[in-house]
Order: structure tokens, then C-alpha cells, then sequence
């Protein structure tokens, strides 16, 4: 930190009233409405009560929240009305301060008109940090166009339970996998000088039942070996500049009061000097729905005790209430000072506090340019995984050829989104309102890459209307067909609208509505099946997999992801995704994660297997890979790395892309620990007959955990280390036998893979 | 202590080999065959290696394992041969230390011919301690007649997942219930001198999605404040003389080697002086199913030094791998006379170590005699929960009327039994040999109990065969009768060969097989249709219990069951049970405790409402009862108690037992607290027109919780009493405020509420 900043912050503080010093830890919510011809106040009755921003804003402003994610409106306009409110911050405040503009970005800015990107289950699918990188790059670009200094993603949760709705906002089961991939997108978003924020910190994936927001029943050691991982890379080695909390209570501690989560660990330990932001009502939930605060003031007084700087979406305890708390002296102002300080460095290096800073408004704004459109169909490419296939894939071209597209999301644009696009997100409250991007759907998508096909059409049924009048037109289509396209999956929605996302949680894994009874009609008349999961969470589809003639998981593929999966079933695409999630046997047996200890597993000791069908990492392709040449170190120290390779071989005709995955396996541990943990990987796009070295250098920092005197440690003895195309698929294991004493984790080690790809024969391809 | 136990212990102690004092430590588990005519080594490949008595026992013996319960054998003979083996140890050994017999005793001494009484959530359901105190006092007298000394129950688990197979063992969802119930049975059971052992010290009911033995993932506070409660009654209050380990890891560390339980908290806050046992194996578990000891020898060094005092059912670790540990210094031979000195202390307070103790021979034995039968009727007469019920109960009598009796566990014997009972534990893997007690089926007591009715019989389908080959004709049989009697439910049995019990467990709360077929088939006829659900856990039958004329909830009733529900349904009997658990409207949504905060329940942030169809505590009768007079103390300090009485008036036309309900709710603490907890019970029965006043005495100690800062504290504050007949189902509540400093929980404070019953009128009934 520059001297120069930190003095001018300093001086800045000591000038400011108490006033103007919480003014700058909230934010506000309004209505930003072109066709009222006004900028309203906006009608929310979580937010308490309706403000006029001038009133508001009277002392200055800490952030203003979602301008351009409320409502659809012109983001050109849009982006001239926040310049105007910047200005009168500048100019009508005593101290001239600007706010920060943050705003939703998950799959993309939540902006009418910008681009939305798959959703992140298919981040985790494409295996490709450097391509979610440039994804962050592009909403970073476009939210700074705009005045958008802060992005609400990503989302570091680390799958727990396929029951909860917010899986689809996810990256990844595996927490190494979440923080490669979250810490990728922190670094793309953060290079061009917006900031990103964690989200949820931390434990939320965990609730209860896979209920939203239901109390998480975890141990301090799983959230600290677990769920800590993924924000600990996102924060030392991506450097993310804000952290959101979770709503989460974790064995009967709500986080947003828990200073050994939000300063003692974030701060303390890794050295973050960002700012936290609660996430929206949570330090009000404090509260009203947890019961550990008494008031809003209990409330302030706990939340900015354990380390929430900054209240979002707008000013509700940290105001009138955290005021009050001060100037009865139940709260040391210096509480107050210390989150300003990060307010106010983060203005600092925004560029806000410079005295030449003038809010200028966007010029004319394509939030959608072909640029973005193409990195969102490579995405989406990437990202698609074929499950199972007995060579009906790819379908190439065949004249005169017969298709039969069924089943609801065959032609749906919903089916694209998650809950967090623009699209899903805001537009279902303004069905008069176009999406604003061109969304072609999956026919859509189809009728262009099989131009020699006939295509009939069937519905069959939707997605969760459990309407089970069109199944028999379906069968019939499909039964004249000579191949059958069947489109399943989930609409994503808020709070019960839709059958994935915030509030959607699900107690059955079966598909939702009446899919599965369509599947079974369509299946039974013998026409070669292809199915493709476009969804927000991995269902339990055990007989379609084994039935169908292929299937195809898809999750939601973004504006570009109908081409995507097209090209991928007509051939064009090789696919190359790999599955984040385990695709589970049963449709109850959840909570599951690969990630468990051997009486996880399968034994004597009970009578269900809770094995998936198909395991984290697998992914077919068109062409075949080989491995050889596997060489892996026999010995390591605890404190250092362990190095492997392998030669991976494309066996077959066509290009394609493996994604070689690295596993350790702790034989033996003072507290139990995984069969297997992900370690490393690396996308390698191989030419027909190409081959390459891939090799890894693994810190055996990875293999850390908790022990029972609650240090973090390294112990010494033997490891596996496997090469495994998915976790219940081992090419070749060895065992590395790890020597020197039990390491303590005390620093900042190096916690993350390096991988290096040596291409034989000839280059890789793009 | 007296000093001359210790001294004469110590004296013992001091004159004891290293091989003498190991052997103390196991127990061994030895084949009893009468008719190969040999005492013959038992073929158990987890044992390790078979043995021969004279051979294993030479340097004395700790323990003989299940002597009675591993074959159907002729209890007076196998007493005959027990107390052989005992003059042997006393005779052919150096210092002639007798054994100390154990044996599983759970629903009754699982022993060929002993009384099976009711499984515990039948016990949850009479809300009965006195009748179950009754009950363990004859299961200690049964098993001291015959030589055994020590009882493998009662189960303390607090039910939290519906999944597990092992909930049929739990007494209760409510660790209060557990609690007031298990110590019941423990001083039942201790009352003749024979000592109980807990069953399992603790977290074994968290398992991952239900899954036996799957790692727990709870927290800290979780496991102090709810799971471990009813182990501190039962230490405290019922000096309960030994503990079992649970099998399970919480957080990543196994019990049996977590001196943190076994331990600080058991012994050195509790005072617990009696002997800890391993669960079967669960020390050679730490190295083979756990992973977290390289060998035995580090497993017996683990599970020793974290206070594991006896190795069972025999010494696969505590002999020669413990040996080799302590001759090579790596564990203090301290250790051992620790464990040793617990054990001799455990025999001397037994009388095993008198100068004239002389094991005899067991007279002739009646293990089943009337008072046993009548005991077992009595219990299962207050289990039986009326859930739901249009009129059509009781049936009375009525010549010529049709009754159809359906259902895969109409006339099943197995229906009657829990997984540990012996005839479904041992006499499965004898299919020739009787049950060795009557144990007429639910048919057989209707036959009995309704004389003058036209009983006609069909099964339907079996209890998991999924055969819909019979459901037509036990529709047919419905249709053609004026009233049905469904009998549905569960068959118990061991690991995977039952729909409950140990390593039993589910994925999907839906009735097994086809039975949910069958009762949509016969609830179609529209004959009145009572359905008697006979399982191990809560199903999720909400339309079943929508539907039905009248639905019972009966559990495993024991050989007295069938007639004690016959008796419910005739009339003879006025039902009294209430619901133990929960009863689940979805078949997924587990895990659920009705003890949960807030956010545990339905709200706006999550679409799915996890409220049971029917709630703890439910439970319909013949006559009703009115609560009047509600008086609750209006004050209270942290550190006392809260008084709290109603009068309860029988406003029907028979008399009946009402169980009055005592709830507390804490409105608002440092840490998330359930919104209501049972604090208080009391069964009473009451003629009709009379009332009486209940009065609770309730101790704030049991709003006692974990703080932020690990301490156990009770805050000041409101508290919200209630008076319910179900949790769900408030009659009367009151404020009562908490004054007083925040009180720390460091000693023996009183725990129990304590109650008076005050008959209005006339005398109470039986």
C-alpha cells in the first residue's frame, strides 16, 4: 500500500462526521425507470422503506446497487443517469465522494442487452480456467463501460447437496476445481480494473436438505478443509478485491456475526485488505429470520463487530441503528473507521478519490459484440459432456433424414439461462419485454446445422407441468423418426418460479414435471435416442442413461449454447467436457460428494451403494486417448511438490481435447480424509495421432487438512497418485511415499498445480 | 468408593502380569451348540481367528461375549455351560478372576425364549418411563438368572435421519425424550444389580444421508447441546456402569479414538467412573474401515489412550498388538492399568471378586413368564398412535360384519420384531427353529378380539417384493367388506436383508415395494379402510393418512403387539401413544428434526415447506381432553426454574391418558436456537369428567447451549412456555423472562423436570 494512499485516506477519515463515515457503508436500491420518466424509489418491502436518492445521499454514498440489473432499461441510457448521480455525489456532498456501482455479473453483466454466458456448472464442464479468464475479462470490460466498478461473482460455493436450487450458480463438486476455475474469473474481471466479490462466505452450499438458507450441519473441520479452499485461492493468489458473506448459520453460528470466518480467517490468516459486503438483508437477517440479534442495532453492532463493511443493498441497520449504537458507546467508533478505511482504499484505488475524477457517461455501449458472442459459444462448446453414446453421435449429415426434437427444452430460450442472467432474472417480472440478445433455442440451433434433415417437432410435455397430454404425439413423432432429439431438463427461476435457482430447491431427483414418463414413451418405441440435459443440477436419470442411445449433459449453455450443443451432435464439435458434478444413482441418498472417506463409500455396513452412475471427470469424445509414459516421483517432502507426467495419445481420426486429471489418495491420516481429492488438471487439444507430455507439479500442500489438535499439517506417509480419466476411473496409480516431519501450513504457500503440455509429433491444435 | 474396593483392586493390580491385565481388556465370543455336543469356536471371519476357550482364556478373560445370544440354545442348559466356563476361569486361572458375561438385550435379552417386548420408538411412544423403567428391571432380572452381568442397551441415539435403518432402535427424535426414556431403562435395568451400557457414545445417528456408518458431518455444537444430552442423563442421573463408542467419525474423527468424548467430556466433566466398551470391532475399524491407524497395534494405542477400555466382542488388538506397543514403550503401561482398574472395579462391585464367589448353574428358567407378557402388553397397548381417524375407530363388536384384513404384515410374526429382538437378530440364520415364544400376528388377535366378525384375509403384496400379482384380490376382498384393516410396513433385519434395522437403510421414505400400490387400491374401493402401519421408522404416507379412515402408527410392538393393537382397533383399549418422530410429507427432505431455528422451517427463501404431515408428539384418543387454568411463572432466574401447571379435564364420555406436553422456546440468543424443544412430560390417565392439575417444574439448565466462546451458558431474556398438544399444536402459551446473569453450566446442576399430577374429582385410573 503506497504511503501516499493510505495517508490521504487518513486524512480523509479524520475530517468526516459519523454521518458521513456510514453513509459510506451502505448502499441504495432505486428504481431506475426511463418510461416513468423518472428515477423512482424502488418498491421493495425487504428494503423497509422508500428513499429519494438526494435525500439519501445527502452525507455521501458508499455504493449504489444494481442500476442497470433492476429493471430492462437502454444501458446507454442508463449509464448517463448513474454519471449524473456520481456528479451530484461529487458536487453536493460536503466531501465529493463518488459511490461504487456494483451490480450482479455471474453469467455475465445482469445488464438488458449484454451477453450471458453459460452458467458455471459449464465453466466447471469446459476444465478451461484460461477461457473462463477471458470470459471475466470481456463482463469486467463491459461493466467499467457502463460506470460498474464491482461484479457480485463469483460464486466459490463447492457443491454439497444436488437438492439446492443455487447448485446451478456453482462451479464445481470439487473445491480445488471451484478455485482454479473462481479464481480464473477473479483474475479476468479484476485485469481490467473492476473488482470481484466471493461469494458466499462461506458454508452456504451446505444447508440443511438442500434447503435454501436452511442451517448448515458441518464441522469446523470440513468447512476449514473444504469449504475455505476455493476463497483462500480466490483471495492469496487471484487477489479478488471484495467478499460477500454467506447467509448461513453453521452449527448455529450465522456467519454474518461470526469474526472468526470474516476477520480472523479472511483477514488475519490470508491477508485479504479487501472489503466485505454483506450480502442483501443479511446483516437484518441477523435479526429477523436467525433470532441471534435482538434489533436492527444488535444487528449493526454484530455484523461490523465480526468484519461486514459495507451493508447491501441498502442502508438498514447500518444507518440509524449502527448510530445510535455508536453514540451510546456500545460499539467503539473505530469499528466504523476501520470499515471505512476499506471503503474508502477501494475508492482510492478505483480512482474515485482523485480530485481530477469526473463520472463521464458511456458512449454508444454494444454490451453483446461479436467478440463476446464468440467466446460464449467456445464456452459453451467446451462445456458440453457426453455422457453416454453408442454411435448414433455424431449424427453428421444426412439428407432427407428423419429428426424428431422433443421434449420441453427443445424450444425453449429459457432453457439457456440460469437464474442469475438478466434474462431469468429480472425479465420474467416484464413478460412484455424482449431478452434484449438473440437466444437462438436448440431447434432453433438444429434446423441450421442439419439443413439436410426433416424435423419434426414435438413438446411432449413441460418442464414442470407435469402435463402429460402430449407424450403420446411425442412417442408417434418419434416412433416415424429415424433418430429422436429429446430435451429435457429445468426452467431456472427465483424463489418457486422455476424448477432451478435461489428458493428452487427440489427434495427428488427425479426430472421435474412428468420428463421422465415422456422419456420412458419416447425410449420405449426403439427409435435411437439422443437426450440432452439442459439443466441446472445433476438429476438422477440412471435408466435413461443406460437406455438412451446417447446422452448429452448440457446445463444451462448461455445465449450462444443452443449452436453449441447443435454442432455438437451434428459432429462439427468434438465434445470435450467433463462432468463437475456426479450424476447421482437415486433420486434420494443426498447429500453426496466424491469427496468422502472410505465409509462414504459403498461396504458391508449397509445396504445402499452410494456410488453415482456416472462419477466427477467423465466426459466421452469422438476420437480415443490413450496414456503412456506415466512416470510420477517416489518421493516428496511434506513441505514440498510432487511432479508426474503422463503421454496422452489421440488414438482416433479427428481432433479432440482430453482433460487429463491428476488424484491424491492420503492412505493413511490422523483424521480420516477422501479416497480421492483432485489435485490437478489440464485440457490437452490433440491432432489425430498427436501425442504430448503432460506434466504436473503438485504441492503437497493439496493433501493439508486439520488435524485433531486443529493445526493444519502435512503428515508424512504414503500417497497415491493416479492419472484417471474420472474419479472411479484410474489409468494408472503409484505411490509416492511423502518423508520429513508433519509440515504446519502457517504461511502462504504455493497451494496451486503447475502444469506444463510438451507436444510430440506435431502442434496441438487451438 | 469405599477404600477397601480400591485397595483390594489396587493389591489385584499391582500383582498382574502384562499378559494377565491385557486379557482383562477383551472379551471373546465362543460358538455354544448343543447339539454338535461342543462348546466349538465361533465361525466369524471378523473375528479374526477362531478359538479355543481353555486356550484364549488362559491368563484370565475380561469379557465373554453374547454367550446366549449368538444361537437358539436352551437358556438353562447355556447357563449350565456359562457358569462352567466361569468355575474354570476361577479354578484353572492364576488369579481366578471370573468373566463378566454381556449380552444384547435391547427389546429383551436376546436369548432363544426370553420376552421381546416393544422396540423403542414404541417405548418414545407410550411417553412412559415408569412402564419402561419396569421393563429394564425385568430384562436385568432375566439376564442375572442366567449368569449374565451386563446388558448391551439401551440406544441413546437421538433419531435425526429417517433413512437409517437403526431408527427403529432410537427411542426418539427429542433428546429430552431419549433422555427421561433411556434412563429409565437404565434404572429399570441397574435396580437388580446388572449393569446397562449406552449405546452409541455418540453422533451415530448423523450419518450421511442416512447411510449406516457413513462419516457425520455435524458440528461441535450440534453434538454437545443435542447429542451427547441424553448420555449425561443417563451417566448422571442414572449411573449408567458402562458406554459403548459409536462406530462413527464426526468431523473427520472416529469416536473410538476421540479423547474428547470418550474422555474430558464422559469422565472428567461427568464423573463417569463405570467401564467404556468398543463397539463390536470398532477398534480394528480405526485401521480398516477408518484409515486413520496404520496397524492393530496403533489402533489399541489410539482407542486405549482416548479411552477405550475393553476391545469387543474379542481381542484382536488389546492382546498381542497392544502388548507389542507397551514392551516397546510406545505406550505407558499406565494406560492399561487404567482401563484394568475400571474393569476390576466393575467385577468387584459385581461380586465377581468375593473370596466366596462361586458361579452356579441357573435353575429351571422361565425367561417369558406371565408378569414379562403382561409387562410387554402394557407397553404396547400406551404405544399404539392413533394418527387420523373419521369415526370409523374403534370397531366394537358388530355380528356378521365383514372385516378385511390385508396387508403384507397382517399375519406376519416378523412384523412384531426389531433387528435386535432374537428371533429377527440370530433365528434367520436358523429357519428351522421356532421362536421359542408365542407370538401371535396381528390376524390372529383380530380373530381373537373380534368373535363375531366375518374376517376374510389377503395379503396383497409382500413387504418388499414389489409383487402386485395379489393387490386385485385384496382389493376385490375390500370392496366386498364393511371395513378394511390395511397392515402395512417394514420386516427387520441385518444388513440388507430387511427394510429396517442395522445396515437397513433407505434412500426414499415411500412404503416398501408395492405397498403404496396396494393401499391406492384398496383406499380406491371406498370401504373404510384402517391402516396399521407396523415399522421401524416414519414413512412418508401423507395421502395414506389424507385418505384412510383411520390410520396407527405401531412400530414394532413386541409378542404382546399384536393383541395390544387388536384392542386399540376393537375398542378395548383407548390409544394414548404419541408420536416419537416426526412424520415426513415427502419421501426426500431428510435429514429433519422438528428441533430446528427458523430458518429450518418453510419461508419465503426456500420453496420447499419441510413440515411433517403429522408432528412430534401427535397422537389422537377416544375421549378428548380440555386444558384449562394454564398458570406459568412469570419470572425466572438463569440459574432456577420455571413453574408451569395446567388443569387437564377428560371431556369425554371413557377415560383415557392424555400426554400433557411442556415446550420452551428461546426467542432470542447468541446462537440459533430451535423454535420449541420439549422440557417437560407427564402421562395422565383420567376417568371421564375428571381433571387434574399437572405441574412442571422445569430447570432452565435445559435451555443451556454452547456459546460463541464454547462455553455452556444459559442467557437471560424471554423464553416462550407452552403447553402443546403436538408440536405444531399450541394450546396455551406464556412469556416468562429470564433474569439474572449469564449462567455457566460447569457443574451437576439439576437437568430433569421434575412433575406432580393433583387429581380434581376423583382418583386417577391405573
Amino acid at each position: 500500500m503506497p504511503a501516499r494512499v493510505e495517508g490521504r485516506v487518513d486524512d480523509l477519515l479524520a475530517d468526516m462526521s459519523l454521518d458521513e463515515k456510514l453513509a459510506q457503508l451502505v448502499g441504495v436500491w432505486l428504481n431506475v425507470n426511463r418510461d416513468e420518466g423518472v428515477v423512482a424509489p424502488l418498491q421493495d418491502s425487504m428494503q423497509g422503506k422508500d428513499v429519494e436518492f438526494e435525500a439519501f445521499a445527502g452525507q455521501g454514498l458508499g455504493h449504489i446497487t444494481r442500476h442497470f440489473g433492476t429493471r430492462p432499461v437502454d444501458p446507454e441510457w442508463a449509464g448517463t443517469v448513474l454519471a449524473e448521480r456520481q456528479r451530484w455525489l461529487r458536487r453536493n456532498t460536503r466531501l465529493g465522494i463518488p459511490a461504487i456501482a456494483h451490480e450482479e455479473c455471474l453469467t455475465g453483466l445482469a445488464a438488458w442487452r449484454a451477453t450471458t454466458y453459460p452458467a458455471p456448472p459449464a465453466w466447471g464442464a469446459s476444465f478451461d480456467p484460461d477461457l473462463v479468464a477471458e470470459m471475466g475479462r470481456r463482463i469486467g470490460a463491459g461493466m467499467l463501460a457502463l460506470g460498474v466498478h464491482q461484479g457480485l461473482a463469483p460464486v466459490l460455493d463447492v457443491i454439497r447437496d444436488q437438492r439446492w436450487g443455487r447448485v446451478e450458480e456453482c462451479v464445481s463438486e470439487d473445491p480445488y476445481e471451484v478455485a482454479t476455475i473462481g479464481a480464473a474469473y477473479v483474475r479476468g474481471l479484476q485485469s481490467t480494473g473492476a473488482i470481484a466479490t466471493l461469494k458466499h462466505f462461506v458454508g452456504y452450499s451446505g444447508s440443511r436438505a438442500g434447503r435454501n438458507l436452511a442451517p448448515v450441519h458441518a464441522g469446523a473441520r470440513e468447512v476449514a478443509d473444504t469449504l475455505l479452499f476455493p476463497f483462500e485461492v480466490a483471495v492469496r493468489d487471484a487477489k479478488a478485491g471484495s467478499v460477500m458473506n454467506s447467509y448461513a448459520e453453521i452449527d448455529g453460528v450465522p456467519i454474518a456475526a461470526d469474526a472468526h470466518y470474516l476477520t480472523r480467517i479472511l483477514r488475519d490468516e490470508w491477508g485479504f485488505e479487501g472489503t466485505v459486503v454483506a450480502d442483501y438483508f443479511a446483516v437484518a437477517f441477523l435479526h429477523t429470520l436467525h433470532a441471534v440479534a435482538a434489533d436492527a442495532e444488535d444487528a449493526a453492532v454484530q455484523a461490523l463487530t465480526a468484519g461486514i463493511d459495507i451493508e447491501l443493498p441498502t442502508g438498514v441497520a447500518y444507518l440509524e441503528p449502527l448510530k445510535r449504537a455508536v453514540s451510546s458507546g456500545r460499539i467503539e467508533e473505530a469499528l466504523v473507521d476501520r470499515a471505512l478505511r476499506r471503503v474508502l482504499l477501494q475508492k482510492e484505488r478505483l480512482g474515485l478519490l482523485d480530485d481530477d475524477y469526473e463520472p463521464v457517461p458511456p458512449g454508444p455501449v454494444d454490451l453483446d459484440d461479436p467478440e463476446s458472442r464468440a467466446l460464449a459459444r467456445r464456452l459453451a462448446e467446451e462445456s458440453v459432456v457426453l455422457l453416454v453414446n453408442d454411435g448414433v453421435l455424431p449424427l453428421g449429415q444426412a439428407e432427407g433424414r428423419r429428426v424428431a426434437v422433443l421434449g420441453p427444452n427443445a424450444d425453449s430460450v429459457a432453457a439457456l439461462f440460469g437464474c442469475y442472467s438478466f434474462v431469468q432474472h429480472v425479465l420474467p417480472h416484464f413478460p412484455e419485454v424482449e431478452p434484449g440478445i438473440a437466444a437462438p433455442t436448440l431447434l432453433d440451433a438444429l434446423r441450421e446445422e442439419l439443413p439436410e434433415a426433416v424435423i419434426g417437432v414435438e413438446r411432449g410435455t413441460g418442464v414442470d407441468d407435469g402435463d402429460r397430454d402430449g407424450i403420446a404425439a411425442a412417442a408417434r413423432l418419434a416412433a416415424g423418426s429415424d433418430v429422436a432429439i429429446l430435451v429435457l431438463g429445468d426452467r431456472s427461476g427465483l424463489f418457486g418460479r422455476g424448477t432451478s435457482g435461489e428458493g428452487c430447491d427440489v427434495e427428488s431427483l427425479d426430472l421435474p414435471g412428468a420428463q421422465r414418463e415422456l422419456a420412458e414413451a419416447v425410449l420405449a418405441t426403439g427409435t435411437p435416442t439422443v437426450a440432452v440435459l439442459m439443466t441446472g443440477r445433476a438429476y438422477a436419470v440412471p435408466s435413461l442413461i443406460a437406455n438412451a442411445a446417447a446422452v448429452v449433459q448440457a446445463y444451462f449453455p448461455g445465449e450462444e449454447g443452443a449452436g453449441a450443443i447443435a454442432r455438437v451432435l451434428s459432429g462439427a464439435v468434438n465434445p470435450s467436457g467433463r462432468l463437475p458434478m456426479s450424476m447421482p444413482r437415486a433420486s434420494g441418498g443426498q447429500p453426496y460428494s466424491y469427496l468422502h472417506p472410505k465409509l462414504g463409500a459403498a461396504g458391508s455396513v449397509s445396504n445402499i451403494d452410494p456410488a453415482p452412475v456416472l462419477s466427477f471427470g467423465h466426459g466421452l469424445s469422438y476420437t480415443d486417448f490413450a496414456y503412456a509414459e506415466v512416470n510420477v516421483a517416489e518421493r516428496a517432502t511434506t513441505s514440498g511438490s510432487i511432479r508426474c507426467s503422463a503421454v496422452v495419445r489421440n488414438t482416433g481420426d479427428r481432433a479432440g481435447a482430453e482433460v487429463v486429471q491428476v488424484y491424491l489418495s492420503d492412505r493413511l491420516a490422523s483424521v480420516t480424509r477422501p479416497l480421492a481429492q483432485l489435485a490437478g488438471y489440464a485440457r490437452v487439444e490433440l491432432a489425430p495421432g498427436q501425442s504430448a507430455r503432460v506434466g504436473f507439479d503438485v504441492p503437497v500442500r493439496l493433501l493439508a487438512f486439520t488435524g485433531r489438535d486443529g493445526r493444519r499439517v502435512v503428515e508424512p506417509g504414503a500417497v497415491g497418485v493416479s492419472f484417471r480419466r474420472s474419479v472411479a476411473d484410474v489409468v494408472a496409480e503409484r505411490e509416492v511415499l511423502l518423508t520429513g516431519p508433519v509440515y504446519e501450513i502457517t504461511g502462504d504457500e504455493r497451494r496451486l498445480t503447475t502444469v506444463s503440455i510438451d507436444a510430440h509429433t506435431m502442434e496441438p491444435g487451438a
